[in-house]
């Protein structure tokens, strides 16, 4: 099987043009099949606040009214991932972006209403593994961003670090996937205030017990349920990490395992 | 050689969410390999001036500023683009969205600078007619916004009747291709002011006739050099009707020839 890598960007590189096209040169140096899967940042919220939205926000996430659900398909389908291609074909990458809606790539279904209406926030059902390989086998490098369909005409906001686990735990079929999640930090952290306190190698037993102790910050708690599900599900490598990974040798990192 | 239909939808249509979805059914309907370019419609104006930007038009044409190309970035190839793609998906046509950067599809140069700086707009160089066949040889349908770039990292803002004709032609290369203009009248008009007054069939002679007259609406110059140009370079057909047409047996429309 060949080796794919599944590489999620955050917020932290979108919303900072010099270290995204830092990144994207490295990714681009990345070698073999690539998926690169990107988060919205900050640019959706700036873009609500000129438009003169209020961001509804429960429990730390998002609520996507339909005024919401149309900023983040101008800003993630249009903006953030059409700036991002652009880049990585001038760089000779021959990227193509996707939201879930194209190819039908990603099919989802609303989040259920329980205690809290998330809005139009998109649960994935299905990834069209077929596809995205077909994409791959034509040297092409899907960028996903992070909205789904339901099939029925409906567009969806879904959770870029959720997309980017269900893209690897279905890509697994095909290749030997491995899931890169960049984000602001240097990788799991045994103190989150000091950046040099990488946890190099986490199992499922020591992040249970760290998590006891309140020793794992609560945005992590996601991401980390995200890896597991992964490496559950097939995925041979789960890599936490900053993008700074990508382009400085000897970057430390946080190797996830079962 | 096969028969491919690429058609193009204006403002009249993207602008009427009603209307858009009669003409995406019908358009589902169309048998055969098809290409839909669409235009941007007001929506890129409404979102102008809800963020506070002025539209500078200069001979009728917008003039591209960097706030302008991140406005028509997001409602082209974001807000219109995928709510497109989201709704052929749910008739069952297996759409894929593309701006002129994915897949490098459509390559132009920023327009030059004489008396007029246009700004982030471009003039096409390249259709990459071997990546939208083999999307088509999937049966994929690719939706082609009015957005190009440079091959150097820049989007450009590209007119989408002439991203419809330059497809058009680069397709003649693999398919018997058919070029659909639908816009808001029912075809090329003997009197702009009666719908009823359709010229069947007009040919470059007959054209240059009524415009030596003044009987060519000055919108229509444009559109029609377009259909010109793609007859010139092996497009088997053109013709200009209204969306209607797809959905109306007998419905009345123009075909040009030269």
């Amino acid at each position: 099987m060949h080796k794919l890598q599944v590489v999620k960007i955050g917020g932290n590189v979108i919303d900072d043009d010099l270290q995204l096209e830092i990144f994207l040169n490295a990714f681009h140096n990345v070698k073999g099949p690539k998926i690169l899967v990107h988060g919205g940042g900050k640019l959706a919220t700036d873009v609500s606040k000129k438009l003169g939205l209020e961001t509804t926000m429960i429990h730390g996430r998002r609520i996507t009214t339909d005024d919401d659900l149309d900023v983040v398909v101008m800003v993630y389908g249009g903006l953030i991932n059409k700036r991002i291609v652009a880049t990585l074909q001038s760089l000779g990458c021959n990227a193509v972006g996707l939201s879930g809606a194209d190819g039908n790539s990603i099919r989802s279904v609303k989040r259920p209403v329980t205690s809290v209406d998330y809005g139009w926030v998109g649960d994935i059902e299905e990834v069209n593994d077929l596809f995205l390989q077909s994409l791959i086998t034509q040297n092409l490098v899907p960028v996903l961003c992070a909205l789904t369909h339901d099939g029925k005409g409906q567009l969806l906001n879904t959770n870029a670090d959720t997309i980017a686990a269900e893209v690897a735990i279905a890509m697994s079929r095909h290749f030997e996937t491995e899931l890169i999640y960049c984000f602001e930090k240097n990788g799991v952290l045994r103190d989150v205030h000091d950046d040099q306190s990488v946890i190099e190698h986490i199992n499922r037993h020591e992040y249970d017990a760290l998590k006891m102790q309140n020793l794992i910050h609560a945005g992590m708690i996601p991401k980390m349920e995200n890896c597991f599900r992964a490496l559950e599900h097939h995925t041979s490598k789960v890599v936490i990490c900053n993008s700074a990974f990508f382009h400085t040798p000897g970057h430390p990192f946080s190797t996830i395992t079962l």
